[in-house]
C-alpha cells in the first residue's frame, strides 16, 4: 500500500500504523489493497469487478467495518459500488472515509455509489469523512451516491464530512423509511477557494411513526460555492426535521433550498435554515481573549461544524 | 354594473353601497365598469386597451386607491394589465381584491398581470383579496402576476388573502430591492375539495441595506394541494426571512420549497416552515369550553389566518 494511501486513511477513516481491527476492504486508485472478513461482516467482490458486497449477519452487535477508498495520483476516475446487507437486530458501526489526491494536472475522482439495505430493527452508525490533497491543478472530485432502505425499527445515522481540498462534490441521496424506521444524518461541509459542492436528498417516509432528522452545516470561504436541496417526503403519520446552516466568509457563496412534502394529515415537518457571515460581536469576545481576528473566526468556524455530529 | 359584481366586490374590496371614496377603477367581465381619478391619482387606460396606468402623483399621502376586478359568468377569461406609478415619498393604500363566479360549466378566469414601480422613498399598502363562488361546474381561475421594482428607501406592504372558492391559482411574484428598500408580504391561502394552489416568488436584494419579509400561512382541506416556491436572493448586504407554515386538513397536502440565496458576505438569510395538522390539545382545550370538534378546528384555523396581515 502506497505510503500516500497510508496517510490518506489517517485522514479519512481512523486508520492506525497497526492497520484496521475486524473487518475491512480498502479500495485503493480503483483496486482492492487490502480486504478482511470476520464471523459475522463478510465482504465479498461483485462477480462484474464494479465493487463488494458487504454481509452483517442478524444480531451482530459492537463491530465496525472499514471501507475506506483512496485516490493517490492524477488520472484515476474510480467509480464503486458498495451494498451493504445489515440483518436484522444487527447493531455495527461503518466507517467509509475517501481521500483524494493529485500531485499533476490530472483528475483525481472518487464515486462511491453505497446502498444501505437495513432490516428490521438493525442499527448502523455510518461515519464518512472526505479530504483532498495535493498540490497539482488537476481537479479533486468526490460524489457520493447514497441509497437507503430501512426496514421497521431500523436506524441508520449518518456523520459525514467534507474537510475540505475537494474542488468538485455532488452529493446525493434517495430512500425509504419503513414503519418506525429512523434517519439521522449530520453533514458538514467546508469548501474554499473555486471549490463547489452540491447536496441532494430525497427521501420517502412511508411507514408509520417513522422519523427523518437531518442536520446540514456548511462553511463557504473564498471563492466557494454551495447548493443545498433537501426534499423529505411524508407520506404517512411521521415526523420530519431539516436544518441547514451556513457560514459565509470572502467570496463565499450558498444557495439553500429545503423541501417538505406533507401527503398525509398526521405528517409533521420542520424546516429551519440561516445563512451569514460570522457575528461581529462573536469575533469581539475572542479578541479580547487575545485572539486576532483571523483565529478568532477560525475557532467559531471549526466549534460551528464540530458541534454537528 | 351588475348585483353579483356588487356582492363581490363587498367581499373582496371593501365596497359599500355608496361605492368608493376617491380614485377608483373596477373591472367587470373584462370590460370597464367605473373609474375615478383623483388630483392625485390618476388612472389612464393603455391605448392598446391590455389594462390601465395608474399614476399616483410624488407626496401624495393618506389616499386610496380601489382596482378591483370580477367576473361573474363562465366562459370569461379575463387578461389584465396594471401598472402602478409610484411617485417619490407618496405613501398610498392600493385595494385590489378579485372575485370570480359562475353558475354553469363555462370557467370564469382573471389574470391580473400588476407592475409596481415604486419611486424613492414611496410607501404602499397593497390589499388583496381573491375568491370564488357559484354553483358551477366551470373552473373558477385566478392567476396573478405580480412584478416589483423598488428604488431606494421604498416600502411596498402586500396583505393577500386567498378566502376559498378558487378551483386553480397560481400566483408569481419577481422583482427587484434597490438601497433600504423593504418588501413585506403577508400571504394567507385557504384551499378545499380538489382546488389547486402554486405560489412561485422570486425576488433579488441588490440594494445595500434593503430587507424582505416575507410569511405565508395555508390551510389546505379536502382533498386539495398547495405547492410553495420561494426564491430571496441577497446580492449586497441585506436581510431576508421567509416563514411558511400550513395546516393540513382532511386529504389536503403541501409541498413548501422556500429557497435562498446568499451571494453577499454581509446577506443575512433565515427561514422557517412548519406543516402539520391542527394540534390535538388545542381543539381539546376549546372543546372544553363547549365547542365541538368541527367548531374548534375552524375557530384555529381562522385564527391561524386571521393572526397573519
Amino acid at each position: 500500500m502506497d505510503k500516500l494511501t497510508e496517510e490518506l486513511l489517517k485522514a479519512v477513516s481512523d486508520y492506525t500504523e497497526g492497520g484496521y481491527t475486524g473487518a475491512f476492504n480498502i479500495r485503493e486508485n480503483g483496486g482492492c489493497a487490502g480486504r478482511q472478513s470476520t464471523d459475522n461482516i463478510q465482504i465479498e467482490g461483485k462477480a462484474d469487478g464494479s465493487g463488494i458486497d458487504i454481509y452483517i449477519k442478524a444480531g451482530t452487535k459492537g463491530e465496525k467495518v472499514f471501507i475506506p477508498a483512496c485516490v493517490t495520483r492524477g488520472n484515476v476516475s474510480d467509480l464503486v459500488y458498495n451494498d451493504f446487507h445489515v440483518g436484522e437486530g444487527a447493531d455495527v458501526v461503518i466507517v467509509a472515509g475517501c481521500g483524494v489526491h493529485t500531485d499533476d494536472e490530472g483528475e483525481a475522482a472518487h464515486n462511491g455509489i453505497h446502498s444501505f439495505y437495513l432490516e428490521r430493527g438493525a442499527k448502523v452508525l455510518y461515519e464518512e469523512k472526505h479530504l483532498g490533497t495535493g498540490e497539482g491543478t488537476g481537479q479533486k472530485k468526490i460524489s457520493p451516491v447514497t441509497h437507503v432502505e430501512l426496514a421497521e425499527d431500523a436506524v441508520l445515522e449518518m456523520n459525514t464530512i467534507q474537510l475540505g481540498g475537494v474542488d468538485h462534490s455532488v452529493r446525493t441521496t434517495t430512500g425509504s423509511l419503513e414503519d418506525r424506521a429512523k434517519l439521522l444524518i449530520h453533514e458538514s461541509l467546508m469548501t474554499d477557494g473555486d471549490e463547489y459542492v452540491m447536496t441532494d436528498f430525497d427521501v420517502d417516509m412511508n411507514g408509520e411513526d417513522s422519523a427523518i432528522d437531518l442536520i446540514s452545516r456548511s462553511v463557504a470561504k473564498g471563492n466557494s460555492y454551495q447548493e443545498y436541496h433537501s426534499k423529505i417526503k411524508g407520506n404517512n403519520r411521521c415526523t420530519g426535521h431539516s436544518e441547514c446552516d451556513a457560514i459565509l466568509v470572502g467570496k463565499g457563496r450558498v444557495n439553500a433550498a429545503p423541501e417538505l412534502y406533507a401527503g398525509h394529515l398526521d405528517a409533521e415537518l420542520i424546516h429551519e435554515a440561516a445563512i451569514g457571515k460570522v457575528a461581529g460581536e462573536q469575533i469581539l469576545k475572542l479578541r479580547t481573549l487575545g485572539l486576532t481576528e483571523e483565529e478568532a473566526e477560525q475557532q467559531i468556524i471549526e466549534g460551528f461544524l464540530r458541534a454537528n455530529g
